[in-house]
């Protein structure tokens, strides 16, 4: 990267609020997402799904579902090649081949000229299952006698993280506090659900648009299924709509694909709402034991969490949520003794995987609960307890990593401030108002592990510019900072610069596409890698004709000029022509940022919860009415660190959309089943928040820039969700006096809670 | 390049008849060409053309016309931006302006729901034109008094090639002969009409479908005409079903996305037949005057050529195809004083422009039947007759420029060997044979200008890979030979490797796409320079591995192994994962070819018609019906030199293709016009040769690596048609002792000869 460009202070497209790229097309509702498109000759699929939680798959009779008009082909997973896939562990078939282990798990697959068909198609297949014991639960999975869904135990996979000695720690504490929080099982509940459109051309390549998250990552994963090389493969993620880590597994494509192998037409299925819920990913429902040691003055000397995650019948991306949920377990504190296990744990319930948060969300309910229940304990104010224990420069976190320079102290600082402005009264109109926050220390940039991204950025022969890179655009905004770190980079107007995405073929190689808060940092750095190797070809021009040194030139404003003389300026159009019609030399620049080069992943080879660490604190107001034990949220102040704020405004709209996703999830959402079957699979019996339940969100950005990021940015897109339940959790405890610790905070569990502490007053407890 | 692949002789994808990458695809049916290509909610695009061949255009009266239910835009040339565009002179509208210059020229273009409405509201247009005087032929057109079409003079542009003086040379004969040859006006005639489908979004951005040539050179042209930046606009050639230089122009393109802009919807415009005949262009037609100075014992003294070429009322490509047919005039032979002279001239005739063999057939007919006419003067063999007089390691050409080792010898023996064994006689049906043959040098690879290609090969996870390419593959089976050179470079197999191609925003930048015989040569060596970067990418992993140094290795059939130690190997796709999964770096090479960097053009600053020199002899026998003048084709030999064959079947193929368009063209096709108006504007009254015209054609393949061509090899593309109608005119003296000076060689001019001859014989003329 050449240094000469503009510092922070002089920024001419960094910082500023500029429109989305994507924003117009959307706006006007001509963005096409996989169900928009419609390729001629296209048939309908749709699946077939196991009515049961656990059961042998006897027979599959398809004859008489084959002969309805219209049907072009049914597939079981005897009719597909035996390959298991998972990001993890390799325990799912795309469709069910000998066993079924939750409820809405495919079995079967057809594809007909329309949806009529393709129903009654359906509902003539005839399956004959042989149901096994099923268990639902995370503590009956983990019972020696529990039926197993794979292998001999239900543990799927377990995580250890250790500092310090806890034993010594405990010993060390005035007082020692445990207790237990649950979270649900929730879906992200994107406004699109999942859809592909699968199309295999007769030389034997098939080319899928789907929504997704991960079209290279998916790649090889998808080749293997369909029994193809992976040049045989395209995957297009086209406009996508909301993701938030439900859409990074392969779902709708491998049945789309290999339907249209076997019939040789286009194929379009999308997941009606039902099947979102339950054929796609959860969030991991959670059960967190939670120890902590503290001294008389408020010092943690202590903590010891439990982690157990239910992945559902299949690991998915489990065994990195886990990681990331135990190694996030411990907050942004200095704490000598840390012991955090965890597991995560198969049982016949719908599959989790990936949720904006992951996993972090489940273990920062836990500690921040337990935060204020310690504070209260030892009669100190929650923010001054949590800025007596905040990181400092230089400290080890949690799980034994060194930090600098943690700005949690000013996040909280921040935070703290605004929530002493909220109230903490009884309301006249006798409902209660309570405040209270949390923090959160999270990732900014991916996980650490092996993990990068190309990017290529060719200036036109007018001076414009496009940026291809291999992310896919899932409605947060992140091609249009992209572009914006394009433009600033080479000195261009904002306007000028264009982006193509998120296709396998042609755009370059991607490898963990739209997740792990990773956009900014990785595919920042290498949009803003390959947009200084192109400037630096403008630059060899320039320098020649103005006749110094490349390393003295500024591009900016859409001109080139010598930083000494910045009168003279030679625009960019003229140097591309020059370029492209006298040298005959394409302007391309071609970045790539990997984060295997960091040493720190290199030496533990772990996944890094912090590898480019940001710190969030999260307060609110809330008022509750004791009648009906309704919580109603008045405001909330998010307040993040962003390194650096490329587009303030797409920063306040991932806020506003994480903080709402936050209350849902602290309020309203859970999905309830029985027997492992979702009972509530459709948006009027799974609420989330709407218009009625709109509060004030105040989003504060402080920019600490982060030397490794593109212009200091961090990656904040998951953040907003991350501390709201215990913030109001503890909101709640704040205006009635009761601590709930099983998420989410319905009315019962209030008016539950406000019985057993009338109860416990009337026996004359606390 | 690394020089460590194996040589020629052990080369284990190139020289292989392997299939085409995209033969299923069109052999299925299922190959999309822009007319396949259907948009949600697209409209249909119609144009209204002039009538007339020059005229002012007084008024434009739409209001009828958009009153027809379902129509939705009609733009005349008042309605758009004020741009002129044409590749050497700006001296067209997309849509004329204010005055129109030739029958079939696009005064208005409509969009509508179907046809049908287009087609009515084209009806109830009404122009007032106000007839200018035109001029039909360029001998008229370059009179004093001739009406003009763009300024003082219809002379567009004049050549001059001067070598030695020809005053000297022709003093300096024995005997100097003089004559002039015709050839006709006649379209490319692809089995695909051109068409284009656009689609602007609301973003302000246009895509563009478009059966096209020329992708990367029209963007810009096609982003002015929009006014847009070139990053607005994209173009995509999808299959392209044929070309032959028709589908340079910018002709559906324009039409098409303004019409989109103005209604918002997806337009499509496609040609038929009729306006492939008159609105797209076709071939110039000639007038060439040429004399030759010849020594007693055969040595020619003198070679004087003028050439006049009618573009038609705009200039289009004329600029070049001028410089093509003046530089290639004096062919493959060593001449000491040359002059050649030629003007392409406007009338009020369809545009010219491109079309195989560029300028260089025209030019051929003429040299080439006079050196048979010089031939009989001095009673030499025309074999023995050119042999004497062809290039010599050493030589200047006719332009001056000197030649190395030129196998236009060796072309000549292997030619004339064939047409030593066809048949000179009466046969014993009455009818006469007789053999011919003639010869051409023409180039192998681009015309030298500014021109250049870049390529990108991403070596995928699994050791496949995809070449992205900039370059259309227009039907020549181009795609596939650029998949052969990458396969070749990299060691892998030929199924192992796909190709992206012709979509100006992803694959890289090709500035002057499917032309010149230029894809082999420029797309070639870019695509070989990318594969070798990549498989420096492998060898730096399989070095390590080996313990040896990259420079010792080779890759071949999937697998890399040290030279010395070829037993042990590594697979490809095993040293594909490690970079993507273990070091973190995708496997991308880039490869960039410029023709700019050649030091002949710096020098010269002009085209050159032999930057990569290739020798093409072909030889015919024919059958004459004297009763009827029908002359049959009833063998070609047709000799090429191709560098190095990649590909011989589609070697074979490309020879054969051109070899029956050369025979349409002497024999066949011709574009009749009165008033400058085409009268046989489609497929029946316009003659094609058919399977009922159908011959034997013996393809030879000469071998002579190219030092500077990808494996050796060169374009050939071109070559079929070149030297046939010289050939068949040759074969016709032959059999019949007259000599036909005008194409086609039509039975009334086979008569009209003949009875000349008789009459001549009767007055005791020779």
């Amino acid at each position: 990267m050449n240094s000469s460009q503009p510092d922070a202070t002089h920024y001419a497209v960094i910082g500023r609020s500029l429109p989305r790229v994507d924003g117009v097309e959307k706006a006007t509702g001509r963005a096409r997402f996989a169900g928009d498109i419609h390729l001629p000759r296209m048939l309908r699929g749709a699946q077939l799904l196991s009515p049961v939680p656990h059961a042998r798959v006897v027979a599959i009779d398809v004859r008489r579902a084959s002969r309805v008009p219209g049907v072009r082909a049914i597939l079981t997973g005897q009719d597909i090649p035996d390959v298991r896939i998972g990001p993890v562990k390799k325990d799912r078939y795309v469709i069910a081949r000998d066993r079924v282990r939750f409820v809405g798990e495919p079995v079967a697959v057809v594809a007909a000229e329309d949806e009529d068909a393709a129903d009654e198609a359906l509902e003539l297949v005839r399956v004959e299952y042989e149901p096994l014991p099923a268990v639902f639960d995370v503590h009956e999975a983990l019972a020696p006698a529990a039926p197993t869904l794979h292998g001999e135990s239900n543990v799927c996979r377990s995580e250890r993280y250790i500092k310090g000695d806890v034993a010594e720690g405990f010993a060390a504490a005035d007082l020692v506090i445990e207790d237990t929080f649950q979270t649900p099982m929730v879906e992200q509940c994107p406004l699109e659900t999942q859809g592909a459109v699968a199309c295999a051309s007769p030389d034997g390549k098939v080319s899928v648009w789907a929504s997704t998250q991960h079209p290279f990552f998916n790649r090889p994963t998808l080749a293997a299924v369909l029994g193809l090389p992976v040049n045989k493969v395209r995957i297009i993620a086209p406009h996508v709509g909301g993701a938030f880590g439900g859409k990074r597994e392969l779902l709708c494509e491998p049945a789309a694909a290999l339907l249209s192998m076997r019939t040789g037409r286009p194929v379009q299925l999308v997941f009606d709402r039902s099947e979102e819920f339950t054929c796609s990913t959860v969030r991991h429902p959670s059960s967190v034991r939670c120890k902590i040691g503290v001294t008389r003055d408020g010092r943690l000397t202590a903590f010891q969490a439990t982690i157990l995650l239910d992945t559902g019948a299949y690991s998915e991306i489990g065994g990195l949520v886990l990681i990331i949920a135990t190694e996030t377990a411990g907050g942004p504190y200095r704490i000598p003794h840390v012991l955090i296990e965890g597991s995560i744990v198969y049982t016949n319930n719908v599959v989790a995987g990936a949720f904006r948060g992951f996993g972090a969300v489940q273990s920062s309910f836990a500690r921040e609960s337990m935060l204020d229940i310690v504070a209260a304990e030892i009669g100190l104010d929650p923010l001054e307890f949590r800025l007596r224990n905040s990181l400092q420069d230089g400290d080890t976190n949690p799980t034994g990593e060194r930090v600098s320079a943690p700005i949690i102290g000013e996040v909280l600082k921040a935070v703290g401030e605004r929530n002493q402005r909220y109230e903490s009264t009884l309301a006249s109109n006798g409902r209660a108002r309570g405040r209270g926050l949390a923090c959160v220390a999270y990732t900014g940039g991916g996980y650490g592990y092996p993990d990068y991204c190309n990017a290529v950025v060719n200036v036109n022969e007018d001076g414009s510019a496009t940026l291809l890179i291999g992310t896919p655009e899932v409605g947060t905004g992140s091609m249009s900072a992209l572009c914006q770190i394009v433009a600033e980079e080479l000195g261009l107007f904002y306007e000028g610069v264009s982006v193509e995405a998120a296709d396998t073929e042609v755009t370059p190689f991607d490898y963990c596409g739209a997740n792990a808060s990773r956009i900014t940092h990785l595919a920042g750095n290498a949009a803003k890698l390959a947009a200084a190797e192109a400037r630096e070809q403008l630059f060899q021009l320039a320098a020649e004709r103005l006749e110094v040194s490349p390393a003295d030139l500024v591009a900016r404003d859409g001109v080139v000029f010598a930083r000494a003389f910045p009168a003279k300026t030679i625009s960019i159009p003229a140097l591309a022509r020059e370029s492209y019609y006298i040298h005959g030399a394409p302007i391309t620049g071609r970045g790539l940022f990997s984060t295997v080069l960091d040493p720190k992943y290199r030496s533990s080879g772990r996944p890094r919860a912090y590898k480019t660490p940001v710190y969030l604190g999260q307060a609110v107001e809330i008022e509750i009415d004791p009648e009906s034990g309704l919580i109603h949220v008045l405001k909330v102040c998010s307040v993040h660190d962003v390194g650096r704020a490329i587009n303030p405004r797409n920063i306040v709209a991932q806020v506003e959309g994480g903080v709402a996703q936050g209350v849902g999830f602290a309020l309203y959402e859970e999905m309830i089943t029985r027997q492992g079957a979702v009972l509530n699979s459709n948006l009027l019996d799974y609420k989330l928040p709407g218009a009625t339940e709109a509060f004030d969100i105040e989003a504060v950005i402080i920019e600490s820039p982060d030397p490794n990021g593109p212009f200091g940015a961090k990656g904040m897109g998951e953040l907003g969700i991350l501390a709201i339940a215990p913030a109001i959790a503890n909101a709640v405890y704040d205006a009635l006096g009761v601590r709930l610790k099983t998420l989410p905070l319905t009315p019962e569990r209030v008016l539950r809670a406000l019985a057993q502490k009338r109860a416990a007053t009337f026996r004359g407890e606390r």
